[in-house]
């Protein structure tokens, strides 16, 4: 059996120490290919480039990879892999992270590592999307490296279901041994900004985005509750947003 | 009882022609409060700005309407609208658009109008992206204004469920007589890159992302299907990624 195809990728930039690890953990598996931004892409959630223009270099970053690093979002990396590199071939799996910051719950819809996986899951590509819940550049990965591997293999092995992508989320380090698995579902929760408002050396105002993140969540089957209790969550996410729940509620009401 | 205070934005820019027939609109029913990029911002998602600054100038662009352009993202425009403009009040209704393009199925996951209408919904209020299916700047919207005035109207008058943000897309006038509204689910479809590559004065290569829309569904309650047949559809959308109906399957799997 040929060994797997594996395209990584990420949101903090090439260079980062988190996709550093994730390519050595996925060079054990299969051949690997990295197409990754060239410049950290932190909040960019599912944004493509199309009212400008991308570039796109090889670079040889990664000992013995073939590996691209490009001017746009995650999403773009993931789009010029797809349909530019491999032209005759399709990735196995698609691995995004590991990200240098927490992507539960609501974070999920600002996150490039997550819209990253879930344009390959658009693909029914298999894909994961891994993120540390800490946000150094200099974070410890040590500990999760068993975990980051078995869920790979479990993935490679069993497959998953079409147009899923995985949202991985691990503690960081020092909350203290972690306590296994559990698969579970985005919390309740939303972000309150408080913008941060200064003044330029020339007199104009500007801001920077800051804020709290609001739990909103009573149950105990969610990703929030599960990290703080010091598991690795593992949330199934897809591309589908229609709330198909409300669909004949919402008939009576609008047709 | 007061008026109800209406939050506009869109993805196309503050002035774009979309943006200034949805303040008309929506000036008919209430307070407008006017929040949107300086620049055109398609194809941003749910992109926020965390690693740069924003700037918000206060513009008369609209006779007689409190409104800002922004630096930032139409998710950006929102959370400034939602947590710095508004300090003592909420929307009662957040409207998108009306966008100069089709906004039908997966498109959403990569729509700046549809990320601003969530971002709404996200916070409880009610919201909703218009879309036009065409994408000329001049494009003619006069069909669809009494749709708009009726759905908006509706909205106001029975609310939406918690968390909903409904996508509104409605066919372009040269398709002939609207046949009325259909609430539907999100069609499966996704995008094929064609990477449009060109070398630059200097002999440096880039890309313009381009490519086709691939239709994959088969049923005849979707958004795509509806636009072909000259419906106005609406789409409930929430920001629940969680694929649910997964979750016990990867349990026994992953956990």
């Amino acid at each position: 059996m040929s060994k797997p195809l594996i395209l990584v990728t990420n949101d903090d930039g090439i260079v980062s120490k988190g996709i550093r690890i994730l390519v050595d953990i996925m060079a054990k598996f299969g051949e690997v290919l990295v197409v990754a931004p060239d410049s950290p892409q932190s909040g960019m959630g599912h944004a493509i480039t199309v009212g400008n223009t991308l570039r796109l270099y090889k670079t040889k970053v990664f000992n013995g990879i073939e590996s691209y690093q490009c001017s746009g979002t995650p999403v773009d990396c993931v789009k010029l892999a797809k349909h530019h590199i491999l032209t005759d071939r399709t990735p196995d799996l698609l691995v995004s992270g590991i990200n240098h910051g927490t992507n539960t719950s609501i974070s999920i819809v600002y996150s490039g590592t997550m819209a990253a996986a879930l344009e390959g899951a658009i693909d029914d590509i298999p894909a994961i999307g891994f993120s540390l819940c800490d946000y150094a550049a200099d974070a410890d990965f040590s500990h999760t490296l068993k975990y980051v591997e078995s869920i790979t293999r479990q993935v490679l092995e069993k497959g998953l279901p079409t147009g899923i992508a995985l949202n991985v989320n691990m503690p960081a380090i020092h909350k203290g041994p972690i306590k296994g698995v559990k698969v579970c579902r985005q919390a309740h929760a939303r972000w309150k900004e408080a913008f941060d408002e200064r003044v330029d050396p020339y007199g104009g105002k500007y801001f920077w985005m800051a804020g709290d993140f609001h739990y909103l969540d009573n149950g105990e089957d969610n990703d929030v509750w599960a990290i703080k209790n010091n598991y690795i969550t593992i949330v199934p996410t897809q591309a589908d947003m229609t709330a198909h729940k409300v669909i004949l509620e919402l008939k009576d009401k609008l047709e």
